[in-house]
C-alpha cells in the first residue's frame, strides 16, 4: 500500500474543496504532509523526517507497535458499545483508578476531551444543584457549544458574542506575567482569594457555583504552573460555596509531568479533584477519553434518572489501546523519562536564557515546557513575532515546535514521551543559533535593554484550539516564503 | 489472547465498582457478556450464539475483515491529527460527498454523533445569526449539553429542568399515533403548517429560527417515518424564516434505507437540507463522525474568525477505516441487501399482522423496521409490556431485539447490513410464537378487541440514549428470572 496517493498539490487542492475552511494547517502558505510516524519523528512525503515536539497525542511515541498490535486485535474480535459486558472496560476503568486518589473511583468513557468537559459540567450542574462555573483567562476546554462558553481563549474571539452570564474568569494563576508575580510573598492566596471574590460577587446577583475548572497547568493559555497550593485554596473556596473542582488534565496527564502522573499532584497530596478529566494521550491517536469522579458525584448524576449512553465510549477495541498504552508507559518508564528529559531539556534552556535576552521565561514540568519570548525583561513586551520566526525557521530545519498563550509568544514543548536528551540537544542548539541571529537583527544584547516596537500587530496571528497558534499562517499572513524574505526586514516592517 | 479475562460475576462486580451508574447495561438482571462477534452474530464468553438484530453501528457486519484490516494497516504507518495534509481525508471527503447532492460539499470531521449535532448547531447558529430551534417530539440528538436542550426525549425525563427557551418542540410526523394520521388528506402539510405556526409564534415573542432539525427517519422517538412532502414544506417554512434545514442521519444512513444512501432522500429529489449529520454507522464501531454542508454555511462559520479544530477527527485511521466501509457497502451491495431483505422482512411482518391481533403497525425502510405493538387497533393502546416480553423472551433465544419510541412498544429492527433472509425467517417465526402465547394468555384475538388493563406503569422502564430502552431493565424492574415468572402472572398482576 502506497502511503501516498495524490500529488501534494492535489492533496492541497482537495482539502480546499472539501474540508471546512474552519478548519485550519500547519504552516498554511506551504503545509507539510506526513505519511508515516515512528517514535519521536515523522516522515513527509519525500521521507525527509521531522523531529516532533509538539504532538503530545502520540504520547508513548508515533506508531508504538504495542498499541497498534493491541487494537488490530481487538479489533478483529469485536468491537461494540458498553451495554454488553466486556472485561476490557473494567479491567481499564481499574488500572485507570489504580493511578488517582482512592476518592476518584468512578469512570466514564467518551470519546474526545471536549465530550469529557461536557459531561464533567453535567456532573457537576446535576451534583451540586447550582449552575455557575468559574473558569480561568485564557483557558481553552473544548469545541462544543458548553465549553466554547467556559473557554475565554475561544469566545474573546467572538466580537459579537455576550459572555455567557453563568460563566465567571478568574486570572490566570501565571506568576511571571500575571497579576500576582514571583515577587509577591504568596501568589498562591492573591489568586485564589480572587476566586473568592467572584463566588461572593455571583452570589450576591443570585449565582451559586456549580464548578471551577482548570487545567492542571494551562496549555494553551502559555504552559501557565500554578502555584503550589492554590488548588487546594480554591478547592476549598468553591466546595464552602457547595461547587466542585474540576481538573482538566486532556494536555497535561499521563505521567508527561514526569514527577506524577496527574499534573494536579503537583500541588500537593492534600489536593484532590471532585472530578477529573482526560483525552488527547490516553489513547496514543485513537480517538477516546474519559471522566473520573466521586462515588457521590457519580451517585447524584444517577439520581437525575437520565441514563448516560455514549455509543463508542468504552468500547474494547479503545479500552484494548489504553491498556496498551498503560503498560508501555510503565514498561519503558516513560514517567520517568519525562522527568530526566524534561530536566535536561530545561536546564539547556535556562542557559540559554543567561545567553538570548530574547528569553523571559523557562518554565515546564518533565515534557511539558514553557520558553517565553520577550522584547524587554522588565517590560516582558512580548516577542510575538520573534516567536512565530523561531517556529517558522525551524521547520526549515525539519522541527516541529509551536507557540501559544494569549501573546503568542511562548514556545511550547509538549513531545512524545519517548523524546532523548539527544534531540533536546538538537532543538536548543537550533534555537540558540535563532535567537543569536534575532537578536543581532534586533540589536539585542544582553544588558542592551532596548525596546523593541512590538510588531505583533503588523502579522495577523491566527488562532488556534490545540495550542499551536504559531504555526498556523494563513497565505496573507506572511509575505513571500521564508527564503524571499529578509531576516531583518521581516523583523523590522 | 484469551477473550476472557474475569469470570462473568467479577466483570459485573468491577463494573458495579469502577463504572458510572448512570450507565445502562442491557438486560442487566442478567446482562449479556459479549467476546467476540462476526457478520450478524455476536457471541458470549460460552460460545453461545446470538442473531444481532439490534447493532446498527457494525453496519458491515461485526470485524469485517476488510474494516479491520484498513485499520490496523493505517494504524501502523500514522494517526496524526488533520493539521497536517493526509490523503485519507480529503479521499474519503471526496468518496462521501459523491453519495450527496452536490450543493452539500463541505465536510467536517469529529468523533461522534454528538459531536456533529453540536457542530451543526453552532453552523446553523453563525450562519443565519439566529438562535431557536425547532425539533421534534420524542427526538434525541446526543448526549452533550447541547443537544440534551433539544432532545425531549432526554429532556422530558428531568421534572425538574425546565425547557430552553430557545427550544420549540413540533408533533412527531407519525401518521401513526400522531396527530394527523394515514386517514388524514394531506399530513405532510399538516404537520409542515404546525412548524410554521411554531415560527410566527416564536417571532411575535422575538424569537428568530436558526435551524429546524430532524433525524430522517425518527429512530428513539418510535422507528417514524414522515409522509412524504413534509421535509421539503418544512424547509421552506424554515428558510423563509431565515433559518436552516439539519437532517440528522446517524442512525439512518449509509445505504440503511435501501432504496437510496440516504435517508432524507426518501423525501424526493427536490428535497436537499443545508447541513446533514452522519455517526454511528460511518466506522462500523470506530469513532468517527462527519457533518457536511453547503459552501455558504461553511463560509459563514469560517467568517466569525474562529478556527474549528476536532483533535483526534478526521485523522488518517478513522478516514482509512471510512473507506474501507464504503469499499464494502459497495463490493457487498449492502445497499442492495438492505433493500431486499428489508422489504422481505416486512412482508413477513404484515402476514403476522393479520394474525396477530397485539401488531398495530408495522412501517420501515430497507433494514429499518418498526412493529408497534397495541392493546387494542382502534384505540391504539400501547402494548408496552408486552413489548419487553417480546424482548425478553428473544433474548432467551438468543436473538438481540430492542424496543423503543415514547410509550417503549416499538420494536425496532436496525440490524447490520448483511443481515439474510434466513435471518428475518428466524425472528419473524420466534416473534410469532412468542406472539401467538401472549396473546392467548390475554384472551386476545383476532376480531376480539378485548382492551385490557395499560400494564405500562405497573413495569417500570428504564430510558435509553440508543433506541434500546425496552431491553434495558433495572433489577428492580422485573420481578424474577423469565423462567421462574409465569408468563400469565407477568402480565396480569
Amino acid at each position: 500500500m502506497s502511503a501516498e496517493r495524490f500529488e501534494k498539490k492535489e492533496t492541497i487542492d482537495l482539502r480546499k474543496k472539501y474540508i471546512g475552511p474552519s478548519c485550519k494547517i500547519f504552516f498554511s502558505h506551504d503545509p507539510i504532509k506526513i505519511v508515516r510516524a515512528k517514535g519521536q519523528y515523522m516522515y513527509d512525503e519525500k521521507g525527509q523526517r521531522y523531529l516532533d515536539c509538539i504532538n503530545n497525542v502520540a504520547h508513548v511515541g508515533h506508531c508504538h507497535p504495542d498499541v497498534v498490535k493491541a487494537g488490530a486485535q481487538q479489533m478483529e474480535l469485536l468491537n461494540t458499545n458498553s451495554r454488553f459486558l466486556h472485561d476490557n472496560l473494567v479491567l481499564y476503568a481499574q488500572r485507570l483508578q489504580a493511578t488517582l486518589p482512592d476518592k476518584l473511583a468512578v469512570c466514564y468513557f467518551v470519546n474526545s476531551g471536549s465530550e469529557a468537559n461536557d459531561l464533567a459540567l453535567r456532573l457537576a450542574r446535576q451534583y451540586t444543584g447550582h449552575r455557575d462555573i468559574i473558569t480561568l483567562e485564557n483557558a481553552y476546554h473544548g469545541h462544543v457549544s458548553s465549553l466554547i462558553d467556559i473557554s475565554p481563549y475561544k469566545f474573546h474571539q467572538l466580537s459579537d458574542t455576550e459572555q455567557n452570564q453563568f460563566v465567571h474568569v478568574a486570572s490566570s494563576p501565571d506568576v511571571y506575567r500575571g497579576k500576582h508575580r514571583a515577587d509577591h510573598s504568596d501568589p498562591a492566596t492573591a489568586y485564589a482569594d480572587e476566586v473568592k471574590d467572584i463566588i461572593n460577587k455571583a452570589y450576591k446577583k443570585g449565582g451559586k457555583i456549580a464548578a471551577f475548572i482548570a487545567e492542571s497547568l494551562q496549555s494553551c493559555g502559555g504552559q501557565v504552573i500554578p502555584p503550589v497550593g492554590y488548588f487546594q485554596q480554591v478547592a476549598q473556596h468553591v466546595r464552602e460555596a457547595g461547587g466542585v473542582f474540576i481538573a482538566d488534565e486532556v494536555q497535561v496527564g499521563f505521567g508527561r509531568v514526569g514527577s506524577h502522573f496527574w499534573a494536579f499532584q503537583l500541588q500537593g497530596e492534600d489536593f484532590v479533584p471532585d472530578i477529573v478529566t482526560m483525552g488527547k494521550p490516553i489513547g496514543n491517536g485513537h480517538p477516546m477519553s474519559c471522566v473520573v469522579t466521586t462515588k457521590e458525584v457519580a451517585e447524584a448524576f444517577m439520581s437525575s434518572g437520565m441514563e448516560y449512553f455514549n455509543t463508542f465510549g468504552g468500547n474494547p477495541v479503545s479500552c484494548a489501546i489504553g491498556l496498551a498504552v498503560l503498560d508501555v508507559i510503565e514498561k519503558e518508564d516513560l514517567q520517568g523519562n519525562a522527568l530526566r528529559v524534561g530536566q535536561y531539556l530545561t536546564s539547556l534552556l535556562e542557559k540559554q536564557k543567561e545567553k538570548h535576552l530574547l528569553i523571559g521565561d523557562i518554565r515546564g514540568r518533565g515534557l511539558f515546557v514553557g520558553v517565553e519570548l520577550v522584547r524587554d525583561r522588565l517590560k516582558l513586551t512580548p516577542a510575538t513575532a520573534e516567536a512565530q520566526e523561531v517556529i517558522y525557521r525551524l521547520k526549515e530545519q525539519h522541527i516541529l515546535l509551536s507557540a501559544d498563550g494569549p501573546h503568542r509568544n511562548v514556545l511550547k514543548f509538549k513531545p512524545p514521551m519517548c523524546f532523548t536528551t539527544e534531540d533536546a540537544e538538537l532543538v536548543v542548539e537550533k534555537i540558540d543559533v535563532i535567537l543569536t541571529e534575532l537578536e543581532e537583527a534586533l540589536d539585542l544584547k544582553l544588558n542592551n535593554a532596548l525596546t523593541v516596537e512590538n510588531e505583533s500587530n503588523k502579522r495577523k496571528l491566527l488562532t488556534d484550539e490545540n495550542g499551536h497558534s504559531g504555526v498556523l499562517h494563513s497565505k496573507g499572513s506572511r509575505q513571500g516564503s521564508p527564503q524571499q524574505t529578509k531576516q531583518s526586514k521581516r523583523l523590522r516592517t
